[in-house]
């Protein structure tokens, strides 16, 4: 897949961190590829869902398997504005997802490579492609301009 | 707390994976105690909800918080019959819930010690005591009697 292609979706995926960073929510988004379609998005929704496995990554991959009417993503590729924590890398390992694409890298929690690396334990049953930092400045600045705002 | 209330609430949580087992469901129950009473409980529930993150622990969480109306499970309990993976011991640790105790280990998946010990990173902001083994023969054999079942 071309760089470009990875962009178009982050871009997408950056769409729903907006839309987190609108409802006063820690701005992460997601979107889960097939076939070179967007098949599920969503933001993180922690705060007003009042759950706390409501990250983006977590509610894109039970949209998509709603969606595509099976736990097994195999073919899909998931696309997150921030490095997965450890239950999302443990989700899209779960649902078999080809690859993972992330933006800026989270090194308090990031569970693919910052703190912990859960894609390359040999011992788990599935290891999906990862590719990080695309449009990594944009989705970090959004952040930043988040908890900016939250503090002052 | 004493071992007898850990095997109280582990009987409940074998409860729920004898509930799996009838659902055709890998059979692993959960349930969530606070204050010394159940708020929540769960059974892996994959193939049938069609969903990678339907564990027993992630719905259980996603119960409990529900019940107590904030994604924070401070003072909270986990009850699972088996060692949580890394999807579900990153959910323990972003609920913040006090305490895990779990049955029988997963030498495949397990992310409190057998393949990965999540709970011991020390980067990561919330580290909840881990209490193994809790009737682990029992909750060991519903797994085996499962998958000889599938096989024959």
């Amino acid at each position: 897949m071309q760089e470009k292609d990875h962009e178009y979706f982050m871009r997408e995926a950056l769409k729903e961190a907006r839309k987190a960073f609108e409802e006063d929510e820690v701005p992460i988004g997601a979107v889960i590829a097939y076939d070179g379609r967007i098949i599920a998005r969503a933001h993180n929704l922690r705060e007003g869902s009042r759950d706390a496995t409501a990250h983006a990554e977590v509610l894109a991959i039970r949209a998509a398997c709603d969606a595509m009417g099976t736990w097994r993503l195999t073919g899909c590729s998931l696309y997150v504005t921030l490095e997965p924590c450890p239950m999302c890398a443990g989700a899209i390992i779960l649902a078999r997802l080809d690859r993972v694409v992330f933006g800026a890298q989270d090194p308090k929690a990031g569970a693919a490579g910052s703190v912990v690396d859960l894609f390359s334990v040999e011992r788990f049953n599935h290891h999906p492609e990862v590719v990080s930092g695309v449009l990594a400045e944009e989705c970090g600045i959004l952040l930043k301009e988040f908890f900016r705002q939250k503090r002052s």
